[in-house]
């Protein structure tokens, strides 16, 4: 096994760390062919890695005590923290040792330490989190899901730039259908930051190579209709968090009623292999957390409720994008936009 | 029956016109003891009314034969049919004659229609649509859910006291908690516009009687957390498509798998009447339509798939509304604002 096919992930982050962690890496490091550095205290790793048959596998183990937690303040916790289990993981990217990193940890500090450590990409005005939603008929990223929540029209056009070449060398999605979030599907829908996107995103299209179709509503997200949807960092919060809400909301209701009598228990049985089919499209965990684009290099911020197979996927698509070029074909794309101005 | 408690119906508007529309008024008039004015093409209405027992009950109706159709250009429809069925309904309210109107035609022309006839109310800087959504415990009210794309603070701190209000008196919500939608819940989050708002709400919130409880996220709407949820008609826009989709999207799935085979159906079977009271909680035709306030008088603009139901409950709002004095509480809730300040 070469350095070359290594990730590097933050062991220490997340709610279910290190147990869930360090499982997701032996996993991975399995079922994947990849090596894992495991980042973080190393007697409490070496101890969850005792509990799995790690035999042949390449988990190499980084040992720092530093550590930052889920309620520190992103930007003095990184500024503060200069050893943490999520910045060593992400000097490994810098440092070609890695090919990506994750952390399922405080998804602020992971944002900072990777805008700190790997860099902007040059021609990049403001990293996105682009986040990867399940639909009727198969995926679609909301770029930006809150790491600006000001936006300029210019940016917009950049995320739109990001998904689509995420959503294409990522899930596959050849030529993505990229879909600017409005209140209306007409032209001349939205607010003034979106009117103005609307224009930059036409006439730039062809130059950039997107297939834009023009303004989307909110039930085009589940309704599959577009592959990338592109909003502010404030409205894709919103959307990241009333669509949370909303599947647990009605998960509960619906749990509460077949388990209300012995009967509806019993058919509730009947049906759990199906219901199960439906409640594994909508996991998150499924999905691989979400990339942060526009960094030099993959970063891939996680659930902080991830558990093991969460961290697996996310491994897998730290590799992925760094393999598959996300970050150059970003710079490449961007270059050809300031050429043509 | 007194001309007192009687409302005014485009029978005309929405997808089931007017088939549903007359059966609604036709169930209001007998299950709430209220009159209702059915405004349209006269021989159509009487041939519905013909389908039902209408034995004593109030049911007048307006004859017109202009109609503002779905896909009509709202404000110039509003300015070239001026005997649309919308309209006469909205001055039968305006001359007096009924409590409130409701149309579940053409959203926007309702809207435009709603304020060219009935006015704002002094001191309103932008009516707003009220949308309430269901929730875990009970009901929330997202307000604006899309007549102003771009607003100011000022305009959002009226949208929490007319929310407030009407939670109060129509849904008897005692001191409704009002939050303020934003990417997450401290003070400093939410983009430029939010963060003033909430800074505006702080200060004003004793002296309007608002129960400002803050900054509350996407989850807090399904999840109960806030009786009202301000933001501008851009975002309120994408809340309710996109809670409209997945709700949708989620239901489909889970009736794939419950009948996909003849064990799942039967099971499924079991279950419905468990199901059919979730399925009810989620129903929009449950609450009634949307209220537009801020304008003088009781408007209630419905979906445009209301069956008899849906128009049921909002003639009933529509009544409440004027009954309970929402428009006068605004004028006096905004009144206070000017004399602080």
């Amino acid at each position: 096994m070469s350095a070359s096919v290594r990730v590097a992930l933050d062991a220490m982050g997340g709610d279910k760390a290190p147990s869930e962690t360090v499982l997701g890496a032996v996993q991975a490091a399995r079922e994947y062919d990849m090596g894992v550095y495991l980042v973080g205290r190393e007697d409490i790793i070496r101890a969850e890695l005792a509990k799995h048959d790690t035999n042949g596998l390449d988990l190499p183990v980084v040992h720092t005590d530093e550590v930052i937690e889920m309620d520190e303040h992103p930007a003095s916790a990184v500024r503060r923290k200069k050893n943490a289990s999520m910045l060593l993981a992400l000097q490994l990217v810098r440092d070609g040792a890695a090919l990506g990193a994750v952390s399922a940890g405080n998804s602020g500090a992971m944002m900072a330490a990777s805008l700190f450590t790997l860099k902007r990409i040059p021609g990049v005005e403001r990293p996105a989190l682009g986040g990867v939603f399940p639909t009727k008929v198969n995926a679609c990223m909301v770029i930006d899901m809150g790491a600006n929540t000001d936006c300029k029209p210019e940016y917009l056009q950049q995320f739109a730039l990001m998904g689509s070449i995420y959503m294409e060398r990522i899930f596959n999605v050849s030529s993505p259908r990229i879909g600017l979030l409005a209140n209306g599907e007409e032209e001349s829908k939205g607010n003034q930051q979106v009117v103005e996107t609307h224009q930059l995103l036409k006439r730039s299209a062809s130059t950039l190579g997107l297939n834009f179709i023009g303004n989307v509503e909110g039930r085009d997200i589940p309704g599959g209709t577009a592959d990338v949807v592109v909003c502010d960092g404030f409205v894709g919060n919103v959307v990241l968090k009333l669509g949370e809400g909303l599947g647990e909301a009605l998960l509960d209701l619906l749990r509460t009623e077949m388990t209300s009598s012995l009967v509806n228990k019993l058919a509730a049985a009947i049906l759990k292999p199906g219901l199960r089919k439906v409640f594994k499209r909508l996991d998150y965990a499924e999905y691989g957390g979400v990339p942060l684009l526009g960094v030099n290099g993959s970063a891939i911020i996680s659930h902080g409720r991830s558990n093991a197979r969460a961290i697996k996927n996310a491994l897998r698509v730290a590799r992925q994008t760094s393999e598959r070029g996300v970050a150059k074909a970003i710079g490449d794309g961007l270059s050809k936009l300031s050429a043509e101005v």
